[in-house]
């Protein structure tokens, strides 16, 4: 990947700079020699011995940054004096806040809030539990729940270090469809412990999000908690790739004209997201499946198969796929392939083997930050490729989905997230993409694009009604114009927060 | 206690007036003569049929609110079509949200917010561990955790009907000492299921604030927590408890001329905060103490001591106190009591009792809303009172402490919060009234005097320090004025924020 300096690579260096004639224009020179980017220089301090200064520059990375300070402390009368690295500073004490919606600042603020106002809250809940949806946050909140497992690229980094990652999760839910959402790592990777304590902190929350939790273990954790909670439980890195990926299918086929039933779909990498793809896949109709593991092709006669050492969820994939029991690597299973699948990691298939697809092949190389196919390679040989990266026309981003999604299903207080509101979402976010522009580098939107969390969130609230997983609106004694003075008392619809 | 009109019961009425003259003066007044205390009128539509109006009345509890409804039922014209009460209209959608620190409008910002760029913190953290201090949450956020089995007069209501309360305890937090806060509200109420689940997501948070969990259960999960966590935990009925008593006797002996060391004092009720206020009182010098429970005098001949069926919390009480091993009620063992604290229940003791203390004797009577013995009946036996509640002077209220002790252990990331720390904080909010100010009347702050929390969170602070309890400045890689490029790259302790 080209190291070209961007934003996450941002660092302010504070430079002391003798009084000497035309420095300054020697630093700035040097760190645009060095491949540098200024953004701004501040004055932080003049003086008669020199003057003080803050250089905000991109890098391309932290050996970029080295080359940088190296090339401002080689100059004489320039000394280095400090760095902020602006992506750490943004994180120094987290990303997110609590915020409390009410002022507290006279007794009759605290008789309400709190005591002694908050018991007659309590009892109405006490007296009906589903009266919790309406009078605490729990209307509105998400856990993002991991162990840390399989953060990223980054592997098993571990709940502390995974912190970073579930607050920006948050910061996305809160940024794209005003939920809140507040993380939860766990010291355990163990899978009834981390499915008992999710239950056991469930009152708070209308949702859950699983992240970054390892297969196998995040398909029990999942199922268990499904089984055991009446709000949704959502594994992202699954039904959010799995959604995303089946948005840009819709939009490809649509493109190229074919059926899905008619797709013969290779899937490389069978981990979670994998699976969840070929589920929605297959949901979808699309029956000509092929998925590859670091052993190759999964099929019933390969060895692990039948000696029953393979895991149940890639059991299911290779009794579903492959009838042909084809083995062999990626490039050794591609012939013929309409669509390929990349979920899996860096460089795994040889560009030219994509020659060997179907005429307008479709390829979506999706492991960040190096696709499984070099994408510009890939252009030659396919007609779309999409990627997980920015830096590319169709970025495959689960945020295209998690937000909506909850958003929907908050909305409407739904017990669960079904299949068919997956679909429903996939089809509303691949709506998005006007069939008048529709083309091979636009076949999903943009992850800036604020039009896609409301349109998932409707088009999920309303799967949910027509499956009867909708709650909303059954709750008690919550009837505009009926004068309830027993309790609850009466609260206008109008009046509702709708959703904050 | 007398029905006062107050904010808590504070309704409104929308009312359908009919074109009638003088229709809306005949409504205020059948208000007004039902005892209703009207703050507002507003027009929400007028026409020729008549008009719709809002009508804002503080009543004095539910009943009333119909008393009122009715009085303007009963007036020709006019007919109730709706009312909202203020408290439960507060709760809609919960008293909390979540707040993002960093603007996520560009893909800059998604760069260092989330993927790719927060990679490098989460290779920090995963590095050295104590950096989850420095860019996460853990920074700022403590835990609400309560499994709802003491919630406060309400009793065993269970987490959901207890997330009102929590929720009102975090935006307590907030507002007195801008720390972050967040509910746990359990399913369970199983000591060990508790401490594990606490255990397991203690990764986002720097303290644990333990909430109306009954005795005897509070005592073993605040032990087995602290030995497992190296955060602070804090039962904050407890030791929240214990603080603001000791401050306010501090001020009482102050004022009565009185040493601690020379003290009687009779403790009603040995739950899980009178056992906590012994503590403290034991540490401070006073020994000459009795408690009393529901079956009378504690002392190590009663029956249940004998037979070993007394819990080891009581036990501990009973061989600490009472050395004459007097038997009975309260008011039965109140001769010669310098100080009578109640934590008990409603008019536990008469009023004539109280002339058995000794000269200036101080009486607390914190049962809330209605203290062991009446306020005003005790003011003639008795030269000092304090009560729980808000309507008479001296209020002692835990919310003069826990949001100061939390804000001093997170600015110095204690990693304990010990009886020193609570003494100091106690000495803090005592200190607040100033020698000239001190009177029977004003031996304790107002909780709205925003001076407690910083002198409170000031006091913890230093002493954490001195106990060497106190981590922050002892984080990797992190000194102004170092050249730092290795991970994790220099912060200006300037641009730290200081807690939000």
């Amino acid at each position: 990947m080209a190291a070209t300096p961007s934003a996450q690579y941002r660092l302010t260096i504070r430079v002391k700079l003798a009084d000497a004639e035309g420095l300054l224009g020697e630093v700035t020179n040097a760190i645009t020699e060095a491949g540098g980017v200024i953004s701004a220089v501040d004055l932080v301090e003049g003086g008669q011995e020199g003057t003080l200064r803050d250089i905000v520059v991109d890098g391309s990375d932290e050996h970029h940054w080295r080359d940088l300070t190296s090339a401002i402390a080689a100059l004489d009368g320039a000394e280095v004096i400090d760095t902020i690295d602006r992506t750490f500073q943004m994180h120094v004490g987290g990303k997110i806040a609590q915020h409390n919606k009410h002022p507290l600042k006279s007794r009759d603020d605290l008789s309400m809030v709190y005591t002694p106002g908050v018991a007659r809250v309590c009892l109405a809940i006490a007296d009906a539990p589903e009266r919790a949806f309406q009078y605490t946050i729990k209307r509105n909140t998400v856990a993002v729940v991991s162990d840390g497992s399989a953060v990223l690229g980054l592997g098993d980094i571990g709940p502390a270090a995974a912190m970073p990652v579930m607050e920006g999760k948050c910061c996305l839910f809160k940024e794209f469809a005003d939920v809140d959402a507040f993380p939860i790592c766990l010291t355990t990777n163990d899978p009834e412990e981390i499915v008992s304590t999710v239950e056991r902190i469930s009152p708070a929350f209308g949702g859950i999000n699983l992240e970054d939790i390892s297969a196998p273990r995040c398909f029990e954790i999942e199922d268990s908690l499904k089984a055991r909670l009446d709000i949704p439980v959502f594994h992202d890195d699954q039904h959010g790739t799995a959604v995303v990926t089946m948005a840009a299918l819709l939009n490809a086929a649509k493109l190229t004209g074919r059926s899905l039933q008619s797709l013969r779909v290779l899937i490389i990498g069978v981990g979670a997201a994998g699976i969840a793809v070929a589920k929605i896949l297959r949901a979808a109709g699309v029956s000509d499946l092929i998925g590859v593991d670091s052993k190759g092709a999964l099929h019933v006669k390969r060895q692990d198969y039948l000696d029953g050492t393979m895991h149940v969820s890639k059991r299911w994939f290779a009794e579903v796929s492959n009838e042909q029991c084809l083995s062999g690597h990626p490039a050794e299973v591609i012939d013929g392939a309409d669509l390929v699948i990349g979920l899996s990691g860096a460089r795994v298939l040889p560009a030219e083997s994509l020659a060997r697809m179907k005429p307008d092949g479709v390829l979506f190389a999706m492991a960040n930050p190096t696709p499984e196919v070099d994408p510009e390679a890939a252009a030659r040989y396919v007609r779309i490729v999409a990627t997980g990266r920015s830096d590319y026309p169709n970025q495959i981003n689960n945020v295209l989905c998690f937000p909506g999604v909850f958003r929907g299903a908050l909305d409407v207080r739904a017990s669960a997230i079904t299949e068919e509101m997956k679909m429903a979402a996939a089809q509303a976010i691949a709506d998005i993409v006007d069939e008048s522009e529709l083309s091979e580098e636009y076949i999903i939107p943009s992850v800036f694009n604020r039009d896609v969390a409301p349109a998932v969130a409707a088009a999920v609230a309303e799967q949910a009604r027509i499956s009867h997983l909708a709650r909303a609106g059954s709750e008690v004694g919550f009837a505009k114009g009926e004068t309830s003075l027993s309790s609850p008392p009466v609260v206008h619809h109008a009046e509702q927060a709708s959703g904050g």
